[in-house]
């Protein structure tokens, strides 16, 4: 693995053609902007380029691709956006690990897996890169472009709320609206438009909220039922966790979810007065400070009670 | 009344001593802002100045006048901060009202009620236009004054996510970050953190959500009984309304809340297919085409009949 530069990554990119981006799995904002950008970018140049997930990428999202002409070739160049760890390219792991030539992200745990490696760890969002690289290339920031790249920014930071976000992201925002990005539609339709089910599913989410702890521990619990009621599945979920974190003293937020064979994954929110990480990890779980994840084989009632054994042992 | 611009509006205050800084009653994180803000700087100047709000400034606020020394003098000069209409200065407005030297604004509904006016309709926020005054002024934009301003930018966009952001507002924002403004503990402060109180009264504004018209109108009623329940005030409910259009396919989002004397207000939200000012005045009230209010003489259930009536003829 060779660590590169902006400009050594968009010389290498100038000199490929029939490439494949590949972008995460569970795709985000930030995978599928940075990624359908560069797509663009590189269509542009007349290059043939293709930009593919391993898992369906959600309605909303469907600006990013829009009239994008993404032809069949055989790949000649593989190039990975936003994407940490080769598992995360999900069922594309097993086509495309071990192949990847050049990655660009923005996590610090990136683990090398690529030939060449662009990464920024300070970047808030691998949009934040990717504008970079677009424009050593020498390509105009169209407003398509401009779109992809500030969905990938906005998304990342929770619209520019995160610590994460530096006065970089902020310019980079600017210059993405002076080119055409469309911020006030991009911000309602990623933050501010509940879908219906969503939204009934959040609503038992809140009612489920338990207090342990002197209140300093929020637990919401997602069960089947609660799925089936509202006409949600899992992939519902993801707003759910920073609920548990939002309230005043809280310090350490639980959410529970039950799977269809009845065990159940974790995930867990804290601020910096605990490690959320330390506490996934106990239970064979890992993540960041501030955000991680874990899985039980038991069902949802015993690993609560476990949850909160071990979360009392740390407040 | 007198338009002026930036430089002009900065030759003014060089000259003058002896400030009162009035910023509108209600206040919220841009009136505050702004106005300690030009406290700060024209401290730095050397002069007298005072800035003050004719109602109690919420708690989390603290960190914008913290350290500010506020000497008591007779005023000389009287500027308004982010004040639209001189009855927004609430109980002050007998004392200073037909008295206001220089007004600093950026709504476009200001009555131009000062001797001189400097008015930017495109400020996503009155602390965008207070920087460049400052900056006019030659004072350095300290971690202080960067954290005031930072707090006004971030509060009127909605965390830079509403459409009246533009690139101007991302660049004073990542000005004002270079500056010193922690805009990670800011946003937390101000978006993150619900009090505990304020969760209870949301859950059960939420829990009291009602649909109407094919599910394009969305109703919340809060209740005396909900505040006593929860050991909140009206002061509470800012952050309502706008959950009521959130909801996917809600055209026209209403929340009414019940008073002491058993009569009710109400505000309502809405998209750009419904005008909300034009119902709101139906009622006798007013507003922005996505945003209006109106008070009711009658209680919540002859209100509810009366406004789902009107909103069913706009849909």
């Amino acid at each position: 693995m060779t660590k590169i530069n902006v400009e050594k990554c968009a010389k290498i990119l100038s000199e490929k053609d029939d490439i494949l981006i590949l972008m995460h799995a569970h795709p985000d904002g930030d995978t599928l902007g940075s990624g359908f950008a560069l797509c663009r970018a590189l269509s542009a140049l007349g290059k043939r380029v293709r930009a593919v997930c391993a898992d369906e990428i959600p309605e909303k999202y469907g600006y990013l691709y829009e009239d994008i002409s993404m032809p069949e070739f055989e790949e000649k160049y593989i190039v990975s956006v936003d994407v940490a760890t080769e598992n995360l390219l999900g069922a594309f792991e097993k086509k495309y690990g071990g192949k990847i030539d050049l990655c660009i992200d923005h996590h610090g745990s990136n683990t090398g897996y690529a030939e060449y490696l662009l990464l920024n760890a300070d970047a808030a969002a691998a949009a934040e890169i990717m504008l970079k690289v677009i424009k050593a290339l020498g390509v105009r920031i169209d407003k398509h472009i401009a779109a992809c790249l500030y969905t990938g920014l906005t998304t990342d930071t929770g619209c520019f709320r995160y610590a994460s976000t530096t006065s970089n992201t902020y310019r980079a925002a600017a210059e993405l609206i002076d080119c055409g990005a469309d911020n006030g539609i991009i911000n309602r339709v990623m933050f501010e438009t509940k879908t219906r089910t969503y939204a009934a599913l959040e609503r038992l989410a809140i009612e489920s909220m338990e207090f342990f702890g002197n209140e300093k521990i929020c637990l919401i619990t997602i069960t089947q039922d609660m799925y089936k009621k509202t006409g949600t599945t899992e992939e519902d979920t993801e707003a759910i966790p920073p609920l548990t974190r939002q309230i005043e003293g809280v310090e350490i937020g639980i959410t529970i979810r039950e799977k269809e064979d009845g065990t159940c994954k974790c995930s867990i929110r804290t601020y910096e007065s605990v490690d959320a990480s330390k506490l996934a990890s106990y239970f064979g779980g890992g993540g960041h400070k501030q955000a991680s994840a874990c899985k039980f084989d038991c069902g949802v009632e015993e690993a609560k009670k476990m949850l909160i054994e071990k979360s009392l042992e740390m407040i």
